[in-house]
């Protein structure tokens, strides 16, 4: 087992309602991952956005994103997301280190930079190599692969869930893939 | 208002006994602050390192540390905790960046490298200059001043509550005074 | 002294000859620094951008920039040149940690990211917020404070030399500046 | 090709005697790697140091270090410094980001931190997980897998070259795994 002292999945997790109740209450903590595909010394050439269709039925671009749980740690619920989001064949490569490219706060509130009318979330945010083939699974639709120039434009920020068009420019800065 | 849409602190927030189930379903977000010294070129000369009595009565030594409330954001929960630890004239140097130097986590269960009898603790740590005069304020007793080389001691580190000699070592290693 | 050792400034370093000759053979090391305001909690309000003349005649915009040399810290050549370019008065806050941001590589091939015709240079740049009074001098013709909104734009970009519109945005988007 | 304009490799380079003269004149610019094993969430094992003998016949241990060539970009250096002290079936996984962990600065001067004979180097410091089989190459004997643990001892420490041991504690904090 990778977590320190992984409970039992139910006891100490939320029915809906709680989480709901949690939701007004707290900020919760959330891992985002940008995938990407890099070249043999490392550079990025492609970045992976996920097509979904959002709970009103809209269709955003997002990034791999997941709320982390109680005793999971950092690595298994960043881990637990990609598999969820890209399949079990994408075999991403977890970066070295726990910090985050960027640390991304979305307010339930208008005018907030980066916005998510469920919640106060905090998330933090890593570019994920994946080296494997990627089949989004659950609620994404389609994963597109962009090159950076392309990911860095008005147009795909402009469909970027919640303002992540910004946390996806602040993903290729990080790399050096910011134009 | 430093925040984007800071509610009015007591309707979202939560009750001891809302918190107390809280901390048994969900991971609570933290921040921490090592304090500092810097020199003119912004070396760090010293690191301060608060000295408190917990809640078994027994004296430990601790950082700057704190939870982040709904709708509260990082860098005001940031500057509220260290201005609640090191009084109203400690005037700190916040970081340009919101990225921490470090992401602890804290595990109500034994065996975990950092530990926190009461929750599970995320915490984003910064290294914060701070410009004024300390004075500790709550529970804390003193804030002690050390050079780099001392804060790192064995001798310091057994003595730093929840495991955080190695988080205080982290932070000396990201300013590049680890020795 | 602030740096170990620093050498008479004399019979170590180069003539303009040897300093040709040099950057005809070796990567160069230099040191950038991108000027910041910052409010009380530490968030960047806005960003000083230096206009200046070029070697053709040119006006051009860039960043606070310098080479290091033989025997001087780091610190100490940043210091030096944001004294050089941004004046005694300016009192910057350089940063507690040595790891700048972003690492550029300027070469003096056409095709490159980031160009400098004179030679390769590979800089190490810094975010530094100045707490006090500006006043470009050598060859800068004034210092300019823009919005980050407004340093980000593509009409800046364009007048910034060697590539460096986009170190400017990496530079925002490493404090959470860039949307 | 992996770097912009990469020159015929003789033209533009040193000679011996060159090289000497350009070390009492300027910073050289160097890149460091700290090999690890990871497990498969991304999290270091084991930790690759090389056992060398150095010039005097003396058995020191060090990291896989080397200059960065004129015209020759840092990842492209960095891969032909770990291709050859590990040799060619090592498989390292490059950092997507190019933002070192550290930036050490060797001073030929008693008293400084890190030291270096020969030169002032300044090198840019990656920690690189390895997929691979590793066969030192050149002057290395032996390249020795340790733990997170005993990576950081005073006793390890004690042997690495130029001060290294502190660079080496400097990696393990920056992958949170210094205790």
């Amino acid at each position: 087992m990778s977590s320190v002292g992984t409970p039992d999945p139910n006891p100490g997790w939320l029915s809906e309602e709680e989480l709901a109740e949690a939701r007004r209450r707290l900020p919760l903590l959330y891992v985002e991952a940008v995938p990407v595909r890099v070249d043999g010394i490392g550079r990025v050439t492609e970045v992976g956005i996920l097509l979904r269709a959002n709970a009103s039925g809209d269709i955003t671009r997002t990034l791999v994103s997941g709320r982390v749980m109680f005793g999971e740690g950092l690595r298994d619920a960043l881990y637990r997301h990609l598999e969820k989001d890209l399949g079990p064949m994408a075999f991403p490569l977890l970066p070295a280190s726990p910090v985050p490219f960027s640390v991304t706060e979305y307010f339930p509130f208008p005018g907030a930079q980066f916005t998510d009318d469920r919640q106060h979330a905090v998330s933090l945010a890593y570019v994920v190599p994946v080296t494997g083939t990627c089949e989004p699974r659950q609620d994404a639709l389609e994963l597109t692969w962009m090159s950076p120039i392309e990911a860095a434009t008005d147009a795909v920020a402009a469909e970027m869930e919640g303002g992540r068009g910004a946390l996806l420019r602040a993903a290729l800065a990080s790399v050096g893939r910011l134009f």
